[in-house]
C-alpha cells in the first residue's frame, strides 16, 4: 500500500485531522508554495456546536457534514487522504497510517479530542458520548428505541428507566442537549406517544461543579439554569457519578438514579498519536508546545487546537481553553509563523483573542458573553443562530439548517425521528 | 412483554408492513369504527421510487423517510407498534411479535418484498441490495469506500476492481441508479479525485432480458438504452450472472467481470411470515389470494401489495406486477370492502387501472407510458419531478428533495458524498 502523493520540489505540510483547526490550517496554506496533505479518518469535516441537534432528532447528519474532496475541488498541490495514523517516525519525518507511509517536511498534529470517561468501564460501556456525527447518530437512535420499548413495557419500574434521561455535564453541550431533550418531552412526545405518559420522563442535567457553563459568567449561569428549570430540567449542581450498573446511575451522596439514556459530556481527553515523546505530553492527554505551537522535544511537528496545551502564555498559565475559536485562531497564526520561516522574518507567539461565548437554550433562547457584554434571551439567540449558520460549510448546508431552524421554531414539527442505520 | 393495545368493543384491523400498500390501507380507515393497528419494524415509513437516489448520493436518507408516529399524531383508535412479526396464529386470530401477542379480528399483510439472490451464497454475501433505505445507505459508504481504497491502491488490476461498478438487474431500479451513477462518474469524481484516473472506471448494466426495462414498450427501451449509452453505460443485454468469486462476477458466457461493487436489483421475493399453509404460498413467494385479496385457506387474513398473488384475474393470468400503483389499489379496494362487510353491502374485485409507468435516466431525462401515450426527454422527466414529488410524504420532505433537485440540476454540486455510520 501507498498513499500515492507525488513528492514535488515543494515543501510538504502534513496535516493530521481536518477538525476546525485542521481545516483553517489548510485554507490558510491555499495558493501558497506548499504541498498539502490532509489526513483524516473520515471523508468529511463535521460542525461541533451543531452535534446535538443531530442527537436531539433537529438535524440530519449531513446538514453539518461536509465532504472534504468537495469542499478541495480545484486547489493545486493539495491531496485528502482518507486514513487512520498510527505512529509517527520523527528519524524518517514520516508518519505510519492504515494507507502506507506519508513524509512530511512539516507535520501539523490537529486530531481533536475524544470523550473522557475517566478511566470507568461501566459508564465507557454503557453511556452515550456525543463528540461526533455518527455517536449522534447512535444517540438519537437510542432514545428514540427506549420510547418504543417503554410504550409496551409492562414492568413499571423499567418503562420508566427507559424514559429518563441523565446528561453528565454541565458544559455548553449539556446544557444545549438538555434543554433540547426537554422541548421534544414537552412539544412533540406526547403527540408521537398517546399511549405513554411521557409527562413522568425526567431528565436530570448532573453537574461536578456547583453552577452550569462554568466558563461563562455567573449572571449566565444563572439564566441557563432558570430557562431550563422552566423546560422542566432536573439541575443536579455539585453532584458526582461514580458508576452505572443494572441501569442505574450511582452517584458519590449514595442516590441511585434508575435511567437507560446516559448522555456523558462531563470531560474530554486528547487525541493519542503514538510516536510522541512520554514528557510532551500533559494534562488530559494534550500535546505539550511553547507559544509557537512546536511540540516539545520534537522537531517540524506541530499541535494545535483541542489537542495542544500551549506553555508559557502568562494569561492561561494552565493552557488555553479546548474551543473551536483557539484551535482557528492557532491555525492561522502557525500558517503565518511557516511563511515568515521561509521568508526569514520573525516568527509570532500565539495569542489569544476572545471573541466571545455563547450556548443556547431550547430552540428561542441563549446566552451570550462578548467582553463585558452579557445578555441573554431572543436577541441574544438570534445572534447564536446568525453566527452558527455562517460558520456552517457550503451554501445548501446553510440553506438547509435555515429552513429547519424556521421550521421547528414556527411549528415545532421537525420530523427527523428516524431510527436509521446503515445496513451492513 | 406485551403489545399495551386496550381491547375496546371495535373492529380490529392490524395491518403489519407500513409501505405504500399499509400506509394506504390505514389511512383508508381512519376516522371509520375500526380500531387500526400497524405493525412495522421499523419506526418510519420509505419512499422506494428515491431510494436509488439516496444510494447514489443525492438525496439523505431522511428526505424519503417519515415517522409513522409523526404522520398519525392525532388519529383516533390508532396504534402504531415497532415489532417484527414472528408468526400468525389463526386459531386464537393473533400474531406473535417480538413485542408481545397482538389479537386481530381482520390481519392484512402488507409486508413487501425483499431482494431475491436466486440462493446463490457468494451473492448474497457481497452484492449490494438496494430495497431500503439503509440498504442505500450502506451502498453509498460503499462506492465512496471502494473509491477511496482505488486512490492508494497500487495494484493496478486492483485499482480498477475497485472503481468498476456492476449493477445486475435493467428493470427501472437499475436503469436509475445506473443512470445516476454514470453521471456523477462523469461531474463529480474528477473533480473529487484529481489523483484518480476515473475516466477509466466502468460501469455495467447486465441483465437476462434481451431489452431493459422490460414491462415497458420497446420504443421506451430502446431510448433508455440510447440515454444510458450516452453516459457511458456498458450494457450487457441477455447476460446472466451465475457466481461471484474472488472479486470477479462470473457470467454465464463464461466471462469474467473484475468488479468490488455489485448492485443486485434482479428481482425479488415476497417477504415470509410463518404461520401461512404452504399450498397459500405462490410464485416468488407470493401469497395467494382471491380477487378479494382473501389468503387461500385463511379466514380474516388478507395479503396485498407486493406480498400477495392475486389468482383470477383474467387480465393478468400470472398475477398482477409488482408496483407501488398496485399494492395502493388494493389497499384502497380492501378498505371498502371491509366497510362493505359491515353494511352487508356486496363486496367488489379488484381489479387493476394502470395509470402509467415511468422511469428517470440521469438528472433530465425520463421515459413515460400512460395508456398509448408514449414520450421521453426533458418534459417526461419534469412529469417524472412532479408526480414523485406530490408522492412524498410531508411538506418538509417535499420542499427538501425539490430544493436538492434544483440544485443539481443546475450546478451538479450536491453535497452528500459522506461515509456515514451511527457509531455502535
Amino acid at each position: 500500500m501507498r498513499a500515492n502523493i507525488k513528492r514535488n520540489e515543494q515543501r510538504r505540510v502534513v496535516v493530521v485531522g481536518g477538525g476546525l483547526g485542521g481545516l483553517k490550517m489548510v485554507s490558510s496554506l491555499r495558493d501558497t508554495d506548499y504541498q498539502v496533505v490532509l489526513v483524516d479518518k473520515n471523508n468529511y469535516n463535521q460542525f461541533p456546536p451543531l452535534i446535538y441537534q443531530v442527537a436531539s432528532a433537529g438535524l440530519e447528519p449531513s446538514n453539518i457534514s461536509f465532504p472534504f474532496r468537495r469542499l478541495f475541488q480545484g486547489w493545486k498541490n493539495f491531496f485528502f487522504r482518507m486514513a487512520e495514523v498510527e505512529h509517527i517516525d520523527t528519524e524518517e519525518k514520516a508518519i505510519r497510517t492504515s494507507i502506507g507511509t506519508i513524509h512530511y517536511d512539516d507535520l501539523v498534529l490537529a486530531a481533536g479530542a475524544t470523550t473522557n470517561f475517566f478511566g470507568n468501564k461501566n459508564i465507557e460501556a454503557s453511556a452515550l458520548p456525543m463528540k461526533s456525527v455518527s455517536e449522534a447518530m447512535r444517540l438519537r437512535n437510542t432514545i428514540l428505541q427506549n420510547l418504543e420499548r417503554a410504550e409496551t413495557e409492562d414492568n413499571e419500574a423499567c418503562r420508566q428507566a427507559l424514559m429518563n434521561i441523565a446528561i453528565v455535564g454541565g458544559g455548553p453541550s449539556g446544557v444545549e442537549i438538555a434543554g433540547a431533550l426537554a422541548e421534544m418531552k414537552r412539544t412533540i412526545l406526547p403527540r408521537d406517544y398517546p399511549d405513554l405518559d411521557t409527562s413522568c420522563m425526567r431528565i436530570y442535567l448532573i453537574n461536578a461543579a456547583p453552577r452550569l457553563l462554568g466558563a461563562m459568567a455567573e449572571k449566565s449561569s444563572r439564566e441557563a439554569e432558570k430557562a431550563l428549570k422552566e423546560l422542566g430540567v432536573e439541575i443536579m449542581a455539585g453532584c458526582m457519578v461514580t458508576d452505572y450498573v443494572d441501569h442505574e446511575l450511582i452517584l458519590k451522596d449514595g442516590n441511585h438514579l434508575p435511567v437507560e439514556t446516559v448522555i456523558w459530556v462531563s470531560g474530554i481527553r486528547a487525541n493519542h498519536i503514538d510516536g510522541i515523546p512520554a514528557d510532551s505530553i500533559g494534562r488530559g492527554g494534550r500535546i505539550i508546545t511553547d507559544r509557537f505551537n512546536r511540540v516539545k522535544g520534537m522537531e517540524n511537528v506541530y499541535a494545535i487546537g483541542d489537542q495542544c496545551l500551549i506553555e508559557g502564555d502568562k494569561a492561561y498559565p494552565q493552557g488555553h481553553p479546548q474551543l473551536a475559536q483557539v484551535a482557528m485562531q492557532q491555525a492561522e497564526n502557525l500558517a503565518m509563523n511557516l511563511k515568515r520561516q521561509d521568508k526569514n522574518e520573525q516568527e509570532h507567539p500565539f495569542s489569544y483573542r476572545n471573541l466571545g461565548t455563547m450556548a443556547t437554550i431550547g430552540r428561542k433562547k441563549a446566552v451570550v458573553e462578548i467582553g463585558r457584554l452579557k445578555f441573554g434571551g431572543f436577541f441574544a439567540w438570534l445572534l447564536w443562530l446568525v453566527v452558527h449558520l455562517r460558520s456552517i460549510l457550503g451554501v445548501r448546508n446553510k440553506t438547509i439548517v435555515f429552513l429547519n431552524w424556521m421550521w421547528s421554531y414556527f411549528n415545532y414539527k421537525q420530523s427527523l425521528r428516524l431510527i436509521l442505520k446503515a445496513k451492513r
